[in-house]
């Protein structure tokens, strides 16, 4: 493996050679938000992709997943917010390709290379009126230079665009790769993720780049939760166009190890922006269980502490209340012995075998009044490890969805 | 079995013949509000009990386990709000024995004789040194008038007592039934329930009466949530102390079945005013899952809908958001077709095949916005059925616990 220069990301959607992408406020939206984004590569791009493991699934994630299958290759993607496609039956499906389709004529690509996601409100059914002109507007409107409109038109209830850049190495050569998400709630992806599209000019084996994807989103989207809700639309897309014309990236390539720090750096920091950005969220709390009997342990124990409802709302308020961590710990899946309990709030020693001890309240507190902090929890039960990245639960949050 | 008459069911804490009770303020709640009750039986009763199924376990829930399994017989119970025992070590095994000691020697009985319980914040050790002159001034003051005032002192953020009274025949003799149970927040007891005393002057065989109990428990308590989180504490204990005279009530018995009755009647009326009474819940959400292939999957699929944290905060704002209910159920390890799922709200159909179907929004719109309405899912996979009863999730609900 070559030495690998430490990588720098930056908050912007700087597009890779041979992408163009834009934005627009379609009509979908009745607050006249924009509500439409297209991304389009020049070169045919290799394709991956995860998706969400909801048994209801969005039309969207049904004819992209089918793509990722059998085409492997894509032209673009296009979507929509405001509307998830989800729960609509074959109209929806047939919208979906209807989208893809109308997108494809546009570029004259072949119409099973477009790929097409959509977010919003469940069970309506899709405004072509809309939509199909709103595609003809993005067509001619997309540029090299049309990430950031990108990222603001495939926005919810998110307050704020989720994008990073980064640039990396392939035999000499400076490839780039561009990010960028929409969250806010309905967040809990499992083997999957929200909206994520990732576009890098690297040249990089099919199988390969699919893999690197899977292992990325279990590192990142796969370890968030606002509300412990999984959607239906969850969808990340991976395209690699290869304009940067370096030698095919596999695993053994020298520079293997450069796409995959690129990847994994750009998806973790978009999967934090989401949670940052929860739906009425101030607080970006991490919560690690080690010590765990297993690796299923691990992971049920930091999801029930991340997902219990007291424990999301005693944040919003800054008191380290470490009994309502105890309780839901008590009642997940994970063997928990009480007695042999410990956590601590960022270095501060909080619990110590189930019980109250180390920190005094007041200082527990400051932590707990933090912007961002860490609940580790050693089990001691065993080896096993799991980290999960949750927000507070805030009256906000409740205003939002009601 | 005899015929048995219609029960009717009074809200209040009318003691049955031969028990004593009463509550009071013994200083644990700064705000002055009642923190203690104690229940005395006069003969020696048949106790039954269940407890959480929480790993974390309060001592008051350690001890009375205890005594329900080896002990078998109880004179009374006493019980503090505003401190809940859990996460206290041996300081609070040592604890609540002091308390039941303290307790039975008031009335010359035997301390292992004595039950308690406790209810408030987690990991804060026992303030004795109100508690033991607590239960001075609680054995002073007992009564048989004295139901209303013990269900207010066990109350936490409840914001009123929960109370029911029945009467049944055994052998032409009347016999009474008393109820008194608090619940609020930290509810979604498993196999157990939050704190709930069951008092009767039937008499009961042994083993017979924790059937009865156990299976009263599994229709009531164990079918609410308020908030997903499964407490340290829940208790429910039940006294028969046979002061009726007749003979031994169990299976087979002609009035068995009126003794069912009353405990069903009792405990289920108790577990909806605890779901009524939810920290900050302003409605009553029945949820009905049908036609699940196996009971597992009825129960997975009806809890998920009903702690959904987007369906719960729907249900402020009225709005019919079924499509987060079908989300709900994609992610359940329910097993479901999203192509044969059929809901209603009440009698209204609003989806069928997966789709938007039947009444109109408005009319669902009415419906969801009722202080009490039913949301029946068929998923038309199979024949079993589970109820949940949930309720909304609101500001107030982050208020209270933050």
């Amino acid at each position: 493996m070559t030495s690998m220069k430490k990588l720098t990301f930056s908050a912007a959607a700087t597009l890779p050679r041979g992408f163009q992408a834009t934005g627009l406020a379609a009509g979908l939206k009745q607050n006249g938000a924009p509500d439409m984004a297209l991304f389009y590569s020049e070169p045919p791009a290799t394709l991956a992709g995860v998706f969400t493991t909801n048994q209801v699934k969005a039309a969207t994630v049904r004819l992209d997943a089918e793509r990722v299958a059998k085409v492997g290759v894509a032209r673009g993607i296009v979507v929509n917010s405001g509307q998830a496609n989800a729960c609509t039956g074959k109209q929806g499906l047939r919208d979906a390709r209807a989208m893809a389709a109308h997108a494809a004529k546009q570029f004259d690509v072949p119409a099973n290379q477009f790929l097409v996601c959509s977010t919003g409100r469940i069970g309506v059914p899709l405004r072509m009126d809309i939509i199909l002109p709103g595609i003809e507007k993005l067509a001619k409107a997309v540029s090299p230079q049309g990430g950031e409109q990108a990222a603001r038109g495939i926005l919810t209830t998110d307050t704020r665009p989720k994008r990073f850049t980064t640039t990396f190495t392939v035999n000499g050569q400076v490839c780039r790769l561009t990010g960028i998400a929409k969250g806010a709630g309905m967040i809990q992806p499992n083997m999957a993720t929200m909206l994520a599209f990732l576009l890098t000019d690297a040249r990089v084996e099919r199988g390969a780049l699919q893999q690197s994807l899977r292992a990325a989103v279990a590192q990142s989207f796969n370890r968030i939760t606002v509300d412990g809700d999984q959607s239906t639309n969850d969808t990340a897309l991976l395209l690699a166009n290869g304009s940067a014309g370096h030698s095919l990236l596999k695993p053994g390539h020298p520079d293997w190890a450069a796409w995959v720090a690129a990847l994994e750096g750009v998806t973790f920091r978009l999967a934090m922006e989401m949670v940052r950005d929860g739906e009425g969220a101030q607080k970006l709390v991490t919560v690690r269980v080690q010590g765990a009997r297993s690796a299923a342990d691990a992971e049920a124990a930091a999801r029930s502490v991340a997902n219990s409802l007291l424990v999301k709302t005693s944040w919003v308020g800054s008191y380290p209340n470490w009994g309502r961590i105890m309780d839901a710990l008590g009642y997940s899946s994970a063997k928990v012995n009480e007695n042999k309990v410990e956590i601590h709030y960022n270095h501060l020693l909080a619990v110590k075998n189930g019980l109250k001890a180390g920190a005094s309240l007041e200082r527990l507190a400051k932590i707990a009044a933090r912007k961002e902090f860490t609940i580790t929890i050693d089990l001691h039960m065993g080896r096993q490890a799991a980290t999960v990245y949750s927000c507070d639960c805030t009256e906000e949050y409740v205003r939002i969805n009601m």
